[in-house]
C-alpha cells in the first residue's frame, strides 16, 4: 500500500503529538506513513519520510481563501499527493474547511457526487456505532443530496462497521413523516422513494436515537447535523468532567473512584471522539480522514488506521459504485 | 395566588403520577393547585379540586385537529381557566404541540410577539443554567424572530435565574459570524443590529457551549433546538446507563459504586431533565409549563413550582413590556 499522507503542521498540538502518532502507526502498526510540513521543524521523526511543504494554514484561517492562495501548504501538498499517487490517502488534525476544500480541489469528486459530506462515527453501546453525515460539509443542502448522503454512509457502514444491510434514517423532530420543518419533509419524500441496494429507510430518527440502535446511518445536512455532533461532545464532556469533579470532593469517594478506574477508563474510551480515528469525508477521489484539532497522538495514531483500514476496503471504489453515474 | 391548573390527563403516567406530583406541591409545598381531568379516574386527589374536562387528547395525536375539536379537553380546559382568570397558570406533562396549540388558541399571544417559543433549561455544572428556546414551538422561523426569542429568553433568565444582565448567543457552527447556514447568517445580523434593554447580544457559539457558562441564553430555530435538545438528552442517557452498566459488571466495582451513592444522585439529578420542573412555553398571555411526557410525580411538583414561580415573578408582565408593541 502507498503511504497516509499525514499533515504535520495540522492541529492544536502539531508538530509534536502529530509526528509522535505517525511514528507510532509506522513502528508500533507497521502502517506506511509520510509526513507532509516544513522538514525542519518536525523533531525526531524517526525513519519517517517527509515531504516539503513550506505554509501551513492557520487553524482559524478561511477556507477558501487560504486553499487558493497557500499553494505550498501541508494541507494541499497532502492533497496533491493522493491525486499524483504518491500517498493513497490523507489524514489532518488542522483547520477542517481547509482540509475539506484542500481534498476537494486537488482530489475531486467522485463522479456523479453533487456534494461530498463529512461522515462521523458516534458511539452506541451494544452495537456498532451509528454513522451520522452530514456531520459539517455542507451548511445548506438540496433535499436531494441526503438521498446520496445515505448511499454513501451505507457504503462506510458496510466497509468500516461491517453492517450487511445498514438502515438510514432521516435526522427530525418526531418519527412520524410529517415531522420537521420544509427541508427534512421533501427529503424525507425523496429519500421514501429512493432505491437503496443492500440497505433501506427505515425514517425519521430524533436526536435521542442518535446512540443507540434506532439506525445505522442518519443523514442530515451539515448544519444540524453539526450543531448535533457539537452538542453531543459537549454534553459528554462536561457530564465526564462533573463525574470526575463529584468523586474527588469525598475522601471515600476518591477512593472508590480509584477502584473503578478501568469502568471508567473505558467508559471514557468509547466516549471520546479519538476513539474512532476521526471523520471522514465521503464523495472525494480519495481517502480524506479529518481529525479533531485537540488531536493527541493517540488519535492521530487512530485516524491513520482508520485512512488506511479504508484504502484496504477499497471504499471509494464502493462510493463510486454506489453513487456514481448520478446515483 | 389563583390555583395552578394541572393536566390530570396528560403525560405517560397519567393520572397517577400527575396527580402525585399536584398533591406534593400542594400539600408539602403549599402550592395552590386545581387539577383538571375526568373527575372518576383520578383516584385518590385528597383536598384537591377538579375542573371537570370529558376528553383526552392523547400523546401521538396530531396537535391542531384535536384541539380544534376536542373542546371538552384537559388541555383546552386547563388553557381556558387560565384565560378566565380561574387559575394562575397552566401545567401539562401531556402531548406538547397539543399543549402550546391549547395555550396560544385560548390565552391568545402577548401583543407584538410574533411566534411563543419554548425556553428549557440547559445544566451549566459551576453556574446559572443556559436557558435554549426555540426548543420546538417553531420548526421553521423568519429571522427577525429570533431576536424576539432572544428578548424573551433574557426576561425567562432574569425572573427564572436572577440574571442580572443576560448574555444571549445564537447557536451556530463556529463562532465567526460568517459561520452557519444562510438562515442563522441573517438572524446573526439582526440580533446584532436590535436594542436590547438589560441584556445583549454576543454573537455566536456552538453546541458544545450550551452546557457551559458561554451564554445565558441561546436562540436558535425551533428545528435545531429540538434537535440539540433532545440529542443532549439521548446522550446523558446513555453515558449514565453505560457508566451503571459497567459499574456493575465487577464485584468491587459494584461496592465501589455503592460508595459513590451521593455522587452519583447528585450527578443524576443536575443533569436530568426533570430537575428544572420543564419547558415554558414564552409568548402567550400566560404561564404554560410543559413537562415531559415521562414525567414522574417529583418532575410535575416541580413543573407546578416553576409556574407558581413564574406567576409570582410577573414573567408575563415583563414580557409584555420587553416585547411588547412590536418590540
Amino acid at each position: 500500500m502507498l503511504p497516509v499522507a499525514v499533515d504535520a503542521m495540522g492541529g492544536d498540538r502539531a508538530p509534536d503529538e502529530i509526528v509522535a502518532g505517525a511514528r507510532r502507526a509506522a513502528e508500533d502498526r507497521g502502517l506506511p506513513v509520510v509526513l507532509v510540513g516544513r522538514p525542519g521543524e518536525l523533531g525526531d521523526i524517526g525513519d519517517l519520510e517527509v515531504i516539503a511543504a513550506s505554509e501551513v494554514i492557520a487553524m482559524d484561517a478561511d477556507p477558501g481563501s487560504s486553499v487558493r492562495r497557500m499553494k505550498d501548504s501541508s494541507l494541499i501538498r497532502a492533497a496533491e499527493a493522493v491525486r499524483d499517487g504518491v500517498a493513497s490517502a490523507m489524514v489532518s488534525a488542522g483547520n477542517t474547511g481547509a482540509a475539506m476544500a484542500s481534498a476537494l480541489l486537488r482530489m475531486g469528486r467522485i463522479r456523479g457526487v453533487a456534494r461530498p459530506a463529512i461522515a462521523t462515527l458516534l458511539p452506541a453501546p451494544g452495537t456498532t456505532p451509528t454513522v451520522l453525515l452530514d456531520a459539517g460539509a455542507n451548511s445548506e443542502c438540496n433535499p436531494e443530496w441526503l438521498v446520496q448522503f445515505g448511499r454513501m454512509g451505507a457504503v462506510f457502514a458496510r466497509d468500516r462497521l461491517g453492517v450487511e444491510e445498514p438502515r438510514i434514517a432521516l435526522l427530525s423532530i418526531g418519527e412520524e413523516p410529517g415531522k420537521g420543518n420544509p427541508f427534512v419533509k421533501k427529503a424525507h419524500g425523496r429519500l421514501t422513494e429512493a432505491q437503496f441496494e443492500g440497505a433501506r429507510f427505515i425514517g425519521n430518527v430524533e436526536g435521542r436515537d442518535l446512540l443507540t440502535d434506532a439506525a445505522d446511518v442518519v443523514v442530515t445536512d451539515g448544519f444540524t447535523g453539526n450543531v448535533a455532533l457539537k452538542t453531543l461532545e459537549g454534553g459528554l464532556k462536561t457530564l465526564m468532567t462533573s463525574l470526575l469533579t463529584a468523586m474527588s470532593a469525598r475522601q471515600e469517594a476518591a477512593e472508590a473512584a480509584r477502584v473503578l478506574g478501568p469502568e471508567l477508563d473505558g467508559l471514557y474510551q468509547q466516549f471520546h471522539p479519538d476513539t474512532y480515528g476521526g471523520a471522514i469525508l465521503l464523495g472525494v477521489q480519495g481517502v480524506c480522514v479529518i481529525s479533531h484539532g485537540s488531536s493527541n497522538a493517540l488519535a492521530v495514531e487512530n485516524a491513520i488506521g482508520l485512512a488506511a483500514e479504508m484504502v484496504g476496503a477499497n471504499v471509494v471504489g464502493h462510493l463510486t459504485g454506489a453513487v456514481g453515474d448520478g446515483g
